[in-house]
Formats: structure tokens, C-alpha cells, sequence
């Protein structure tokens, strides 16, 4: 099933898309304005935050996808959130599509906008709005413009999160690409997550929805924590079929291809987010096989990657594997105790922590080594059943504490 | 409503109650072993946690509690929790029981027994068992015995949570005491926490049980997440009817008296043990107002209270008061962000950062000051309805990092 190939190229890479990254002023010198440009209008989807505080171009953007609108760019800034800004913020998230629209000669409703940052400040437009008109045209097929768009959509991220991939749907070939940026921080209550995958498939307006949702419940939603959302998260897949193979519109083996890819490209974004989580020093990985459902699954997996004594613990390098246990127990899910093999695994080795429920004697020295690479797994096997699901994050170490309590100020 | 008056005594105050706080060496030199013990059986009422890896006696305890037995006394160790030790943690359970009944002369269905500490590690049954034999006879009526009691039980608190008050109930004095502890982190996903409530008053089954529910709703229910509590929590109210007065068995005016004095030292305990949270510096009290409904209030002050966002800003004292609309706005809970108004509050003064919905303008100096006080409110003045709920928490700091990162090791 897997016939991609990543290649190095960024957000850019499928036919007619193009981006830039630049500096408009909201942050002191970084880049801080993005655009991802298509050059013919897109079917588009979108999975937004849940938070009843979502921000203003979250309330926007909402519009255009429940619309069905046909999509033609992305407008993203960093450094400001533009959420808790009431009417004002919302009438600036609708300036900004508007002026964006205008210089391209296409309609405001065709104009995606994303912000990110500091909540609760007005966004300065007289900034956007030079912005704009300074760089509207200004997008690039180069390598340069994917880097640049990559890096400015950032906020305390330390890499840039990119990955393109080809692949061949019925003799044509179809690029994907995608970027990504996190707060840093593993779980989204703590996080704007924003997400942008660019394809030149052409495919139905029905399956680029589907694909998406599946992809963000495999990936960007095994970071996060149902309903534990921040006010911007966002996440688009646009399709603006270009490459020119047979439209994807039923769920035979082509769209599986491209779904499987799309799913692919939105792990390892997934990934790099919490890998990248504020302060982390490692990434874990939590496989929970052999649940009763794949909900039960996925909440056990959730559970383990979102508590702050797990987190802690693969800091100090501690096999405390009990506060594993104690946030399986507290997950919302069905498992048997009795039932309960527990594994701490990484590249330095596998170590036994529990069987069938019961604590085994185990080697410190050997745990502590598996413990210090930079990627661990959790591996939880129960017997209860065959489903599976897997969920990543990171490590909570002084860092985290320094940059979040630091942060506005 | 309040006849009550605190009096400087500790949990074996009321009549008939005495306690001990030993070391038996499961802790390094530390006291690690408590006993609270009635001359007279008592009726006991009991909650617990909702974690499914609970811990063995918990197991045990709920036995005892849903059968309605009556209870002589509590037997607790401290340094381990007896957690995910198997049937062999649980036979250990029974047996700390049976060996402390055959000491006093009860049956082991009438000893309580509760453990906290590192779990996954199965007791050392040599050290409860020398321990039950040279201790079980020698709890005191003395204050010292009752501070040692309260010493005993604590795992990192940094200080002992006691009180103790006097009240007349319908002409009779009545004595209500309690003693607690945290792991010192707030949210029982991440502690154990242990509160331990006794009285000489007369009462029914049936209103020592809707006492006890009430007073933990109101309480230790509101340092935590509903569902996410960890492996031991458990808190009991034990009354053993020595004062003589006429049996509390209706809702009367005297029980209410006694019900509000109940609620009062569970509050203080409750707000000890945020206070004490691991690492805290400060403690946070969360007060909402005006909401639809009660379940409303209280979803929003619990998630803002746990959310690690709005904990490092108040370590960070940074008045990032759009981190507290997000916890809102992920709750679980119904409001309207256009009548959400925001202010931040201390000895040092108030300051207003939200009114129906939008950002104000505010004095960052005042701010800062307000936030460095060892005690901060987060008002949320809602304009939805009439219910409230208030909870407690504390913020997050490198500190807390640094003693769960080391805790096992």
C-alpha cells in the first residue's frame, strides 16, 4: 500500500500551489506571515478546535468550509491569536481575507485565515494590512518560499515541521505536502495546533472530508485530548486537482493510495508536534494493543500521554511505571487490570514492567538506559480484545514551566 | 448558621477517639504508620476513588463501607500505596486488618485500612506486622499523639493539615476533627490524597453518608477532576455518638449546624492540600458566579483550576488571563463568552481583565502585584444565571518538576 516516496520538497511542492513566509512586524524581527497560494480554486476541508472560546478566524474559516466554498489561499499570521477579541477581532479576521482577496483578484470567501499567538490582544492592521499589500504577490515555487511559509506560521516551535511526498495514482503522479506548528506543547487545551496539507489530487468534495477526518483522528488527535482544545487549533486539506488524475470519488484502491499518504504526512506532522513539545526533551509513544474497542484504545493511549506524573517521570528517567497504570485507570475506558502487560522500549532496549496485572522485577540499570534515548515507547498490551490506537507526547521537564510562565510577559 | 469555633486539637478530639503516628520503616526515619481508633464502634461513611487500578484497600474499605459494617478504626501506612500489587497486595490488605483487630479485640471487618505512597510495590508485611504489635495499643488522647497521627500520613506535604472544632447541638457539645493529605499536587489524578474526619456526634446511617457525599462535593471533589482521581484516594467520616446528644436522623436544624461544620473542615482541608501542592508557591482559588447551572460553575472552576496554562502564568505571575478563557472555553459546560468578566484578585488589590467578553484595559504593575500574593482569586462573573462553585489549585512550577521527576528514584 505504500507506494510514496517522501522527496524533499515543501508545502509548495503539488502543481500550483505556492507559499511565503515573511516579517510584517507583530513579532520583533521573526517572520511572523504566511501564505499558501493556489493558483486554481481548491476543494477544501477543515477540522477546527472545539473550545467555545475559538478565535476569530476559526469562526470564519468554519463558515467557508460548512459553505462548501471553493478555496484559493491560506493567510496565516503568528504571534497574535486574534481570539478573546470579541467583534473587533472577528471584523480584523474578515479585513484580512478581504484585502488578501483584493490584491489577488478573488472573493473574500475564498481567503482561509489562521492566527496564532498571544490571546486577547487586537491584532495591529495597519501591520496585516501593509503586510499584505507588500507580499500578496509575492509567493514562491521555490524551495526558499516552502522554508520561509514553514517557519513563520511558528510560535515557540525550535523546528520547522514539513514533509512532501509523490505518488502514483493510476499512472499520474500526485504530490502531498504538508506543514505544521505547535505551541510546542503536546496537547492542544495548551496549544494552537495549525495544520496545512496542499495536494494537487483532484478528488470530490465528499472525500477530501473524509479523508481529512480520518487523517486528524489518527494523528493530530491522538496528540490532544477530545474536546481539550485551544481556541485557534486548526487543521485544512486542500485539493486543487491539477495533477490531472481520474477524480478520486469513491473509496476504491487509488484513494486509499492517496488516503493512506494524506495519513501519513499528518503523522509525522503530528509527531514533530510533540516531539517538539515546549521544553521536551524526548518524544514517547504510547501503543495500546489488544483493547476492547478502539475508543477504549484510544482513551488509555490519550490518558498515558496527557498526565503530568507520566510526563514527569520520563523526564527523570524514572520507570515509575505505576502512575502508567494509575492513568489507564483513570482514562474513560474499559479494560481489565488483570490483563495489563507493560513494556518501556526504546532503541537502548525492551524492558518488562508488568505482567498479566502484576508488577515484575525488572532491571533498573537497563530501564534507566531505555529511558534516556530521546524517543521511548509506552507499549501497553492488554488481552481484552484486538483494537489498537496509538498516541504521542513528550516529556514535562523545567523548560516547559520556564517558557509557560514566562510567556506573555 | 455558624455555632462552631475551631479549638487547637487534633483528630482524636472527640470523645472516645484517640490516635498514634509511628515509624515502622517503611520510610527512612520518617513517621510512615497511623492509627485512628474509637473506644465504641462508630457508623463510618466513606467515598473514594473512581480510578479502575484502585488500590488494595480501597478494595477492601469499599467492602466494609457498602455493608454498612460498623468501624473501630483506621489503620494507615504511609511510603507505599499497596497499589497494582495484585491479589497478594490485597491478601496484605486483609491481613494489616486482621493483625490489628486481633490486637484490639475486634473483628477485622472493622478496621479501615488505607496506604499512600510509590505504587506497584507490595508492602513489607514484616515492618506493618512488628509494627501493629508494638503500636496498636498505644494510640493517645494527648495532642501529641494527634499531630504525630497527622505527620504519619503524609507522603510530600510539607506541612500538616489538621483541625479541630467545638459545637453545641442542641445543648450538647459536639466535637468535629480531621486530618489530610495531598501528595502535594492538587488533582488526585496525580496524588493520592487521604482525609480522615471523626466526631463524638450521635447520627444516623443515612445522614453520616449524605453528610459525607456533600461535604467532599463541595471540597476534595473541587481540587479534582471528576473521574480522575488516583489509585487511593479515599476520604472517611466516622461518628461514634459519645456526645450524648439526641440522634441526628432527619434534616433538621441541628443537622445542618452540624453539616455546615462538616463542610467547613473538609473546605480547609481540601484548600491545605491545594496549597501544598507539589512545588506550589501559591495557592489559586477559582470562584465562579452567575453561571446557568451549578454543574456549569463547577466544570468551569475545575478545568481552569487544572489547566497547566493557567498554573505556570500564576508561578510566572503573569496576568495571561486569555489562558483562563481557554480553560473555560474547553470545559465541559455551557456558558456565553459574551457575558464572561474577568478579574484577577489578592490583598494587593483587583484587577478587571474581561468585561462581557471583550479585553479591558488594565495596569500590568498592579497585575504583578496582585499576582505575587501567596493567595490569588480568578473571579468569573458570568451574567448567564444564578449558580456558583468555587476550586482550588495551585501553580506549577520547577519545583514540582523536579520532585516528580525524582520521586521513585
Amino acid at each position: 500500500m505504500t507506494n510514496y516516496t517522501f522527496i524533499d520538497e515543501g508545502i509548495n511542492a503539488p502543481l500550483g500551489f505556492s507559499a511565503l513566509g515573511e516579517s510584517i512586524g507583530i513579532k520583533d524581527c521573526k517572520k511572523d506571515f504566511a501564505v499558501i497560494l493556489s493558483d486554481v480554486p481548491c476543494v477544501c476541508a477543515g477540522v477546527f478546535t472545539k473550545n467555545k472560546a475559538c478565535a476569530a478566524p476559526v469562526l470564519w474559516d468554519k463558515k467557508i468550509i460548512e459553505n462548501g466554498n471553493d478555496v484559493r489561499a491560506v493567510v496565516i499570521n503568528s504571534g497574535n491569536a486574534n481570539a478573546a477579541t470579541g467583534k473587533e477581532g472577528y471584523n480584523n479576521t474578515v479585513i484580512t481575507a478581504e484585502l488578501f482577496a483584493n490584491k489577488i483578484g478573488a472573493k473574500a470567501e475564498e481567503i482561509l485565515v489562521c492566527s496564532t499567538g498571544v490571546i486577547g490582544v487586537q491584532l495591529q492592521m495597519d501591520k496585516i494590512s501593509a503586510g499584505i499589500e507588500a507580499n500578496a504577490l509575492q509567493t514562491g515555487k521555490d524551495r526558499k518560499s516552502a522554508k520561509d511559509a514553514a517557519q513563520a506560521i511558528l510560535t515557540t516551535d525550535t523546528f520547522i515541521k514539513e514533509y512532501a511526498m509523490s505518488l502514483n495514482i493510476g499512472g499520474k503522479e500526485v504530490k502531498i505536502a504538508g506543514i505544521s506548528k505547535g505551541s510546542g506543547m503536546i496537547h492542544p487545551n495548551m496549544a494552537t495546533t495549525l495544520a496545512f496539507i496542499t495536494t494537487d489530487a483532484l478528488i470530490s468534495k465528499k472525500l477530501v472530508n473524509q479523508c481529512l477526518k480520518e487523517a486528524a483522528d489518527l494523528s493530530f488527535n491522538m496528540i490532544s485530548v477530545d474536546g481539550d482544545t485551544s481556541t485557534n487549533d486548526t487543521m485544512f486539506l486542500m485539493a486543487n486537482g491539477l495533477a490531472g488524475n481520474a477524480i478520486l470519488n469513491s473509496e476504491n484502491e487509488d484513494y486509499l493510495l492517496f488516503k493512506n499518504a494524506v495519513i501519513e504526512i499528518s503523522k509525522r506532522l503530528a509527531k514533530d508536534v510533540a516531539k517538539d513539545g515546549e521544553g521536551a526533551t524526548k518524544l514517547i509513544e504510547i501503543n495500546v494493543t489488544g483493547a476492547k474497542t478502539e475508543k477504549d484504545a484510544k482513551m488509555i493511549a490519550r490518558s498515558v500521554s496527557t498526565s503530568n506524573l507520566v510526563k514527569t517521570a520520563m523526564f527523570g528517567r524514572d520507570a515509575n511505571w505505576g502512575r502508567v497504570l494509575c492513568a489507564m485507570g483513570y482514562a474513560d475506558a474499559d479494560f481489565n487490570i488483570d490483563n495489563v502487560n507493560l513494556t518501556f522500549e526504546s532503541c537502548a532496549g525492551s524492558v518488562l514492567l508488568m505482567k498479566d496485572g502484576a508488577p515484575v522485577v525488572f532491571d533498573e540499570e537497563l530501564a534507566l538506559k531505555v529511558l534516556t534515548e530521546k524517543e521511548v515507547f509506552i507499549n501497553i498490551l492488554l488481552t481484552d480484545g484486538k483494537a489498537k490506537a496509538t498516541a504521542w507526547g513528550c516529556d514535562l521537564t523545567y523548560e516547559y514551566v520556564k517558557i509557560n510562565g514566562e510567556y506573555r510577559s
